[in-house]
C-alpha cells in the first residue's frame, strides 16, 4: 500500500504523525524557496508543504502528476476553512513520482469552460472533478438504499438476460446477430418486462432488479442508447401494494441522500392531471390551476368563443398573479404556444379595478365580471385564456402553466413534490396507424368496471396503469399486469393483434400463463432521471460514467468502431450501403 | 393485498388466527370428503384442510392452480417434520380462484425426471422447483454480501457500458451493428477491463461492479454466452491489499452462505502448483503431490527413462496409497492420460515388501530402493510414473492426481480450500501463431525484477498476475496493471503489436496513461462459478434465471430469431449464407 491515509481523513488531532499519502497534484504553489502542493484524490485535497531543504524533491513535478509523499502532519496558523483538511498540512521530506502527466486538454476543477465533446473525449479526467465524481458515488449510493430498502422487504435481485429476444414495447430494438445461427438475431432488452412477469409465474413472488435497457432511438437530450431502470415485480399485490413500496424506497433515498424526512405522496387521476394541469406529469410545487371557463360563455357574443364551443371545444384560463406582462412578453408567450397547436393566445389583465388585454373589448362587462368572480381575480393579475378542441387547450395551457412557473420564480426549488398518476387510459390513438394502440403496454389490465369497454368503447376505457411523478418528470411508470389468459386475449384483440401475431411475437410468454399465473403488478423506475433530480442537472450525461452522444457516439473510445472482415464473414453479414 | 401471510411464515403460536394464505397448488388429497391441500409459495408450503362443508369450495381446483384461501389456524395433532409449517394446519371457509392450471410438462417437485430441454424451455416452472428457486436466492445473498463488504471498503459500484468497444482479450466479441452509422459495429464487453482501469485514472481509486459480460465463444458445459463477474480495481495498491480485499470478500460469503468461519488462503507460485500439483488450479484438499524422481535415474539402464533425462525430460511419480487398482483400472488411466499427451504411465506396486507392476522389471533394485525411500513407500500404495517433457508429465500426472483423488474419495467434500496462484509466465507460446502471446491480457504487469526479461528471455519471464483458486476451479484472476506508459509500450513491443496496430486497438486507452495513471491492480470474480461451488452443482444453468443452451439458444424465448426485414434495412445489413 502507498498511503497510510487518504487525501480527505488528516485532522487536527493527527497533528504530529508521520504520514504517506497519494494523489494527483491539484496545483503547485511556491513562496519564494518553499513549494505547497494541493495532493487530491477521490477523498478530498490536502496541502503538502516542501520546505527549502526539500523543495528538490518536486522541481519537477507539475499538474496532474501521481506521486507519493511522505512527512509530518503539522497543525496550521491560519487553517483553510474551504478544505475538510484544512486545518493541517503534511510537512513532506519524502516524494515519489508514481506517474507523470502532459498537460490536461482540460482543467481538473469543479468550474470549467470545457467544451463538452472534449469532457466526453476525456471522460476519465472529467470523472476527477467533483461535480462528476461527486454524481457517480451518489448513484452508488442511491442503487444501495434500493437494494437494501427491498431486500428488507423480501425482494430478491435476479439478473434476467442482456442476449434476449425482442420485447414488443414499439421503441426500436438493438440487434445482436448470432454467429451459430446465421441471420438470426438477439436483441437488447428495453425493458426485463417479460422475464420478470415470468419470475412472478415462477413464484419468485418479489422480484427487483437495477437492470441496464437498451432503445435504438433517436436521442434526445435526456435519453441514451443504455439506461438503468429499478425494476421492480410482486406478486399477489395491488396498486396500495406496490405504492406502499416505492413510497418506502422513495422515503429512504431522500432521508439518505437529501435528509428530507417527510415527503408526501399525492395522488392525481390522469383525467384530473389534464383538466387540471394540463399534463400527466404535472409539477405540483406550485398551484395555478387551469380552470374552465366554457360555462361563462355559452351565451357569447364573441365569436371565436361561440365557434369553439359549438363545435364542443373548450375555453380554459390560467391566472398568474402579480406580473407585469409586456406586449413583448405576451408575443413571445403566443409563439410558444402555438408549438402545441394552440391557434391564439387571449389574455386580460387587472389594474386598478379595471381590464385591459387582448380579450378587454371582445367580451361584454357581464362577462368579465363572471371571470373575476370564477376565477378570484385580485389586482395585478393577469388572466391567459385558450379557446379550442379540448385537448390542445389542455396541452398548450399547460406547458404555459409550467413555463411561467419555472421562468417566474413560482416554484419552491428546495421542494420535491411526489404524484401519483392513476388511472391512464388504456389506449391511445393513433393518427400514423389510424388505430388504437396499447396506452402503456399490451399487458396492462383495464379497470375491472371497464371491461365492458375494452372492445367497443377504447376511447372510454382505462387502465390500471400508473406513474410516479416528480416535480414535472415522470419518475416511474408500471401498472397491475393482466394474469387471465382470456382477458389478454381480449386485450389483443381489441389491439387487433391476431392470435397468430401474437402467438409469433410472445407466445412462449402467453403459454405460461397456461400454468398458473398469480396476480402481480410492478414498475420500473428510470435511475437517471432520478439521479438527474437528485443532483439538480438536466444533463443525463452527468449520472453516467461513460455516456454516449446525442448520436449514440462515445467520443472516448469511439466506438461504434469498424470490425474486421472476418468478424463479418463469422456471422455471415454483408453491409449494404444505406440511401 | 390478497394474503395476511406467506405460506411458509405460520406456526404453533399463531393457532386460532383468522389467515388468508395465496400460492399454488403443490399437492391436494382426498380423505373420504376433507381435502387436504398442499398450498406453495416461494417461502414454504401449508397444509390447507377443507372439511366435508367446504370441500365443495375446491371440487375444481387441480394442482398448479393458484388460489387465495381463508381461515383459521389450527394445531396438529400430528405434525410434519418435513415442514416448517409442519406444527399446523389451516382449516380453511373460503376459497378462490386466481387463476387455473393446465397439467404442467414437468413435476413441480425437488426431484424431477423431466429432460433439461423441458427445464428450459418451461424455465418459470423450473424456478419454482426448491433446487433452482434456492439457487437464485442464494445468488442475490452472496452478491449483498459482496456489495456490502466492498462498500465498507470505500469501494464505489460504477455502471460500465454494455453497449461498448471490442476489448482486446482475445476471444470473440457479440457485435451490435449501428443505426446510424452504417457498417460500424458496438461490441458487448468481455469484461470491463479498460473501464475500469480508466476509473483509476479517472481518480475513482476504488472501483466494484457486479458485471456482465460477454463472449461469443463455443460454449463448453460451464460456460455461458453472457456471465456475471464481480469486477473490482484500486489504486496505490498492490498483491496484498487486493487479495485481502478478496478474501474478506470470500470470508464473508463463506460464513453467511455456509457458516464456515476459518476460510485459510495459501499461497503458490505458478511453477511450484505445476510442479507439485500439474496443474495452475491446484485442488489442495488433497495430497498426493508429484514428485521428481529424475536423479534416482541419472544414470539408469532402462532406456526410455535414460532417452527422456537425455532430451531434459523428467521422471514424476504419484504416489496412491492403500488402492488395489486391477489391470484393468490400470489400462483405463493410461488411457486416461493419453488425453493429455503422455505416451505411457508406468507404476509400480508395493505389497508385503516386493514390488510388482509394469516397472518392475524394467529398473533395478537399487532404483527401486532409492525410490521407496524418496517417495517413503509403505506397503499398498501405488505409484504411477511418467517420463517424458516437462510440461507433458506435469500435465498429464496432475490430471490424473485430480481423477484419482475424486474417484477415491480423497477429497473432504466439506473442506474449501483456497489457494493464490502467483508469479504466472508473463507470456504463453501459441504454436498456432508461432509467437509469444500476453498470458493474461497486455496490460499485465511483469514482475519487476524480470524486466530484462520482458523482451530478451520471454520464456522466463513472469508477471504480477495471480489466480484464486477453490477446490480445483480458478475462481477469479487479475493483475497488477502496468501503470507506466514506456513500460506499456515496450510489452507492446514484446507482444509484436506495432504502435500502430497498438494505437488502433486501444490508443484512447493508451493516451489515458499520458495524465497521471496510479498504480493499480484488480481482480474479476466469476460469480456463476462462485455460486456453482457453493450450491454443490456442476451445471451453470442451474444458478442463472434464464440460462442458454450450449448452442446459445433460449429454449423458452427461443432467441435468437429472425427479425423483420425492416429491421434489417434500418440496420444497412445483408444475409449472407454461410458455408
Amino acid at each position: 500500500m502507498n498511503r497510510t491515509h487518504t487525501c480527505g481523513e488528516l485532522r487536527r488531532q493527527d497533528d504530529g504523525k508521520t504520514v504517506k499519502l497519494a494523489g494527483w497534484v491539484a496545483k503547485r504553489r511556491n513562496l519564494g524557496s518553499i513549494v505547497f502542493i494541493d495532493l487530491r484524490d477521490r477523498y478530498g485535497m490536502t496541502q503538502v508543504t516542501f520546505d527549502e531543504e526539500h523543495a528538490p524533491l518536486v522541481k519537477d513535478v507539475r499538474n496532474e502528476y501521481v506521486i507519493e509523499i511522505e512527512g509530518k502532519v503539522s497543525v496550521k496558523e491560519s487553517p483553510n476553512p474551504k478544505l475538510a483538511t484544512g486545518e493541517i498540512e503534511v510537512l513532506a521530506d519524502k516524494c515519489t513520482v508514481l506517474a507523470e502527466a502532459k498537460t490536461t486538454p482540460m482543467i481538473i476543477a469543479d468550474e470549467t469552460d470545457a467544451l463538452e465533446d472534449i469532457r466526453l473525449k476525456y471522460r476519465y479526467l472529467d470523472i476527477r472533478r467533483n461535480p462528476i465524481k461527486d454524481k457517480l458515488l451518489l448513484r452508488d449510493k442511491v442503487t444501495t438504499v434500493v437494494r437494501d430498502t427491498l431486500h428488507k422487504k423480501d425482494f430478491v435481485e435476479v439478473e434476467t438476460p442482456i442476449l434476449s429476444k425482442s420485447t414488443p414495447e414499439g421503441a426500436r430494438d438493438y440487434l445482436v446477430p448470432s454467429r451459430l445461427y446465421n441471420g438470426r438475431f438477439y436483441a437488447l432488452p428495453q425493458s426485463p418486462q417479460i422475464y420478470k412477469q415470468l419470475l412472478m409465474i415462477g413464484g419468485m413472488d418479489r422480484y427487483f432488479q437495477i437492470a441496464r435497457c437498451f432503445r435504438d432511438e433517436d436521442l434526445r437530450a435526456d435519453r441514451q442508447p443504455e439506461f438503468t431502470q429499478i425494476d421492480i415485480e410482486m406478486s399477489f399485490a395491488d396498486e396500495e401494494d406496490i405504492f406502499a413500496v416505492v413510497e418506502d424506497v422513495m422515503r429512504n433515498i431522500f432521508r439518505e441522500v437529501k435528509g428530507i424526512d417527510d415527503l408526501e405522496f399525492k395522488r392525481i387521476k390522469y383525467v384530473d392531471a389534464m383538466e387540471y394541469y394540463g399534463s400527466d406529469k404535472p409539477d405540483i410545487r406550485f398551484g395555478n390551476k387551469l380552470q374552465d371557463i366554457s360555462d361563462i360563455f355559452r351565451d357569447t357574443e364573441f365569436k371565436i368563443f361561440s365557434d369553439v364551443l359549438e363545435r364542443k371545444g373548450v375555453i380554459k384560463a390560467l391566472v398568474i398573479n402579480e406580473h407585469g406582462f409586456s406586449r413583448k412578453d405576451i408575443d413571445k408567450l403566443t409563439e410558444f404556444v402555438k408549438i402545441y397547436k394552440a391557434k391564439a393566445l387571449a389574455y386580460l389583465k387587472l389594474d386598478e379595478g379595471t381590464f385591459s388585454g387582448s380579450l378587454n373589448n371582445a367580451l361584454s362587462e357581464e362577462e368579465k365580471n363572471s371571470l373575476k368572480e370564477k376565477l378570484g381575480l385580485k389586482d395585478k393579475d393577469t388572466v391567459f385564456i385558450i379557446a379550442d378542441d379540448k385537448k390542445i387547450v389542455d396541452v398548450a395551457l399547460g406547458a404555459l402553466r409550467s413555463k411561467l412557473g419555472n421562468e417566474l420564480g413560482l416554484i419552491n426549488k428546495d421542494e420535491y413534490a411526489f404524484a401519483w398518476i392513476t388511472d391512464f387510459p388504456m389506449y391511445e390513438w393513433s393518427e400514423e396507424e389510424g388505430r388504437y394502440l396499447a396506452a402503456h403496454h399490451p399487458f396492462t389490465s383495464p379497470k375491472l368496471e371497464d371491461l365492458d369497454k375494452l372492445i367497443d368503447d377504447k376511447a372510454n376505457c382505462y387502465s390500471r396503469a400508473y406513474d410516479l411523478v416528480l416535480n414535472g418528470y415522470e419518475l416511474l411508470s408500471g401498472s397491475v399486469r393482466i394474469h387471465n389468459k382470456e382477458l389478454q386475449a381480449k386485450v389483443f384483440e381489441a389491439l387487433e393483434l391476431t392470435p397468430e401475431k401474437a402467438r409469433e411475437r410472445f407466445g412462449f410468454f402467453l403459454e405460461a400463463f397456461d400454468y398458473g399465473a398469480p396476480p402481480h403488478c410492478g414498475v420500473g423506475i428510470g435511475l437517471e432521471r432520478l439521479i438527474m433530480i437528485l443532483t439538480d442537472t438536466d444533463n443525463i450525461k452527468d449520472v453516467l460514467a461513460f455516456p454516449k452522444t446525442a448520436t449514440a457516439v462515445c467520443l472516448m473510445s469511439e466506438a461504434p468502431s469498424n470490425v474486421d472482415q472476418d468478424q463479418l464473414d463469422f456471422l455471415g453479414l454483408d453491409i449494404r450501403k444505406k440511401d
